[in-house]
């Protein structure tokens, strides 16, 4: 693969979010929201203090592991 | 991969639940509760005293195996 | 991994219902009942004195090898 | 694994019914009925004199070549 | 694998169909017919004056490359 | 494998299409016209002057990189 | 593989995008555009600056990790 210098590659972009504020989004648009605790070559994610987001209500889950074959997405909660 | 010092991977929160109360929730929307016995990196997973949860009504199913590839997520039942 | 001794890990606890009566439900719903013969990896089942269970009818296949990619769990029959 | 002697694991079952009359049910429901020719790990399956019973009505295919990833089960036409 | 001397395994039946008539059937109900040019062991199949049927009308396609991930069965076409 | 001399296995049927207008046809039925500039063995293909067929309008993409996973086939433009 | 000198292998092709903009579709009809920030194998692809575009609207994310399994095709932003 003949990737230049710039090139930031998804896994070095996922490492940086660790212990920040995160959504992942799965396949069935399930929204998740909490603090980014870790990850896997699968996209297995653990996330403390999860939220689900449902019709405009969070349920709490508390230290949540997400099977990585569902996620659609990882994106930053803090972006500017 | 450069994950920090903090990262939690997900299969080491997932061990650290093993004895205790988890909810597993499948891709099919079917939530399994129970004691969870074990796991491995497949995301099979056995639990005891097994219920499932359907429209507020509980199936007792005693010992149960889940095959990992249906997972959705695993959530700690008794989180504060 | 990192899994303390009192893990019972899930083809362990599988391997334990091998001559016994088991319940196995297939992705799309599908019920089996039978004597578990044995398994393998794939999660692969055999089983003696098949029955498929549908609308309250039960509908006699004798010996039945199920794909293991459609399993969604099996459970024990004479659970306590 | 720790499986008894007692074990008949799934692809010793599906070996003994070459030569024998097979009905294959694939996972769109679809079944299809022959006499079992082979098969591989990947649960491939050749069939001779095939047929497929659609709405009580047999559709005749001569030599047929199911792929495996379709397959839900195997069961034997003469179980008693 | 303990298959007997009357195996015909699913690929050696399909091996002995090249540059004959036949009819390749997709997971998605789509038919293909042709002259079997070749295949590989992930079921890409390779057909020349391939056709599709599709409600009575046949469309001509010429050179078809068909992904093997999408294929249900291959069967003969002059079979007796 | 036992394929005969005649054989024209389906990737080099694939190669020699490169250079030339190739249509792509997608699982969820979508098709791409364009010149075909490369594959690798997962199907993943890139094409050159893209067009996307829909309901008998076109849409101009440019070069385009088609992920292999949701490929049906590839036939000839240029066909006799 | 017997592709010829002109061939421009899709993972060669995706590389020179990066950098630039891009529209990464995926299979569940999801568009995302922003600047290619690198990929990987898998077909895991970052995005900088990312927008979600939806019957019309734009939704900002900022940084995001899509995970490759779900990506149907890139395309060149600024094409001729």
């Amino acid at each position: 693969m003949t990737q230049t210098t710039q090139t930031k590659r998804p896994f070095d972009v996922l490492s940086r979010n660790i212990g920040k504020s995160v959504s992942v989004r799965l396949k069935g648009a399930q929204v998740f929201k909490g603090t980014f605790l870790g990850y896997d070559p699968h996209w297995n994610i653990s996330l403390a203090e999860a939220e689900q987001c449902r019709n405009h209500r969070r349920v709490t889950l508390g230290k949540l592991i997400l099977r990585g074959n569902n996620v659609l997405y990882v994106s930053e909660l803090d972006h500017d």
